[in-house]
């Protein structure tokens, strides 16, 4: 057993606080001061850590996306694979986005929409959500895929399309989600939002 | 003719120039030196005429929300009005979100991201917006609406429903589109997407 906290848990520690700051406060209420505080460590542990503003924005981003991973990853694995039909149970992008109007998620979703809107302008931001965001959009394609008419012959164009339409309206809900929109009510009644999304843009092919 | 420039003139000015700063620098860069520089005005200018920075985010939320209505009243006189049939022409409501892909529209839709984002957070700035969100919501609703088939009785909750997956839709496409995506290539396109949207939905009751 460590006497100290191992440097590495020690910064993920820091990073979880500046989250809650950063859900709370907005991007303009971030500072190494506050996340000393909000982590309960000695004042200057944060900048030690991270030495600056920047580095610290994007230690948090790299934690957000991490996470964002586990959770992309367990959806993934719950839903069903294409051609097990439509009706084999609720989707696991449904749950995941159900799952973000609560707890550490919602926390975690109003500090990713704070970060996402600075990575127009830091690249760096913009590539620590490159990979999360690879597979958010390859969930969206495994639901559309599932949902397509059995025995309709399957255009990518096609497929391109929905997946964009559902992963736009999945962004604006999320946003919407996070700024306490719970119109929603169960990932039931979601994926059947989707589904007719999808079979809407199938039909007029 | 006056050689003094009208206050109120100055004013709006001043939240021109600080809506440019906003979309380009985000919240953390907004401060009353800059929008002095930016507007091309003596020091101190701004801070005069908006003495705290909570008083100049509120009066740029005003300018945004008071160019939003101008344009939401433009593309609600555009729109076809229900029972004109689906076939009359391009919406109103597809023109705006595709004029929010470049420029002032565009410049004004990344500064209304930074400041909706700020919004629940303060009650002012939620206020700002509260009266362009419900037209917004009408100029769905009335889409949604006219995209009813024909002869279908029309069940308040449903329209609901689809006036919610639709603007739902569009808030994301909005955000994508200040973002840089340009996947939607035309109104008509969008026209498109969102007749199948509502068609989707229609057909699942």
């Amino acid at each position: 057993m460590r006497r100290k906290p191992d440097p590495e848990q020690r910064r993920l520690e820091l990073c979880d606080a500046a989250i809650t700051l950063l859900a709370e406060d907005g991007i303009k209420g971030l500072s190494h001061r506050k996340v000393d505080r909000a982590a309960g460590v000695p004042d200057g542990t944060t900048s030690f850590n991270f030495r600056t503003l920047a580095a610290l924005v994007h230690a948090v981003a790299a934690r957000v996306a991490a996470l964002d991973l586990e959770e992309l990853t367990i959806a993934t694995a719950a839903s069903p694979a294409a051609g097990d039909g439509e009706t084999s149970g609720v989707s696991g992008l449904a749950r995941l986005i159900m799952r973000s109007s609560t707890g550490p998620p919602l926390i975690r979703s109003r500090a990713r929409l704070e970060l996402v809107l600075q990575s127009h302008r830091d690249v760096t931001l913009a590539e620590a959500f490159r990979h999360s965001g690879e597979l958010f959009l390859a969930l969206h394609r495994d639901v559309v895929l599932r949902l397509q008419p059995s025995g309709a012959e399957i255009e990518p164009a096609h497929i391109d399309e929905q997946a964009y339409v559902l992963q736009t309206f999945i962004g604006g809900l999320m946003t919407a989600i996070a700024h306490g929109d719970n119109t929603i009510e169960s990932a039931e009644q979601l994926d059947g939002i989707m589904s007719a999304i999808v079979s809407g843009l199938s039909a007029r092919r």
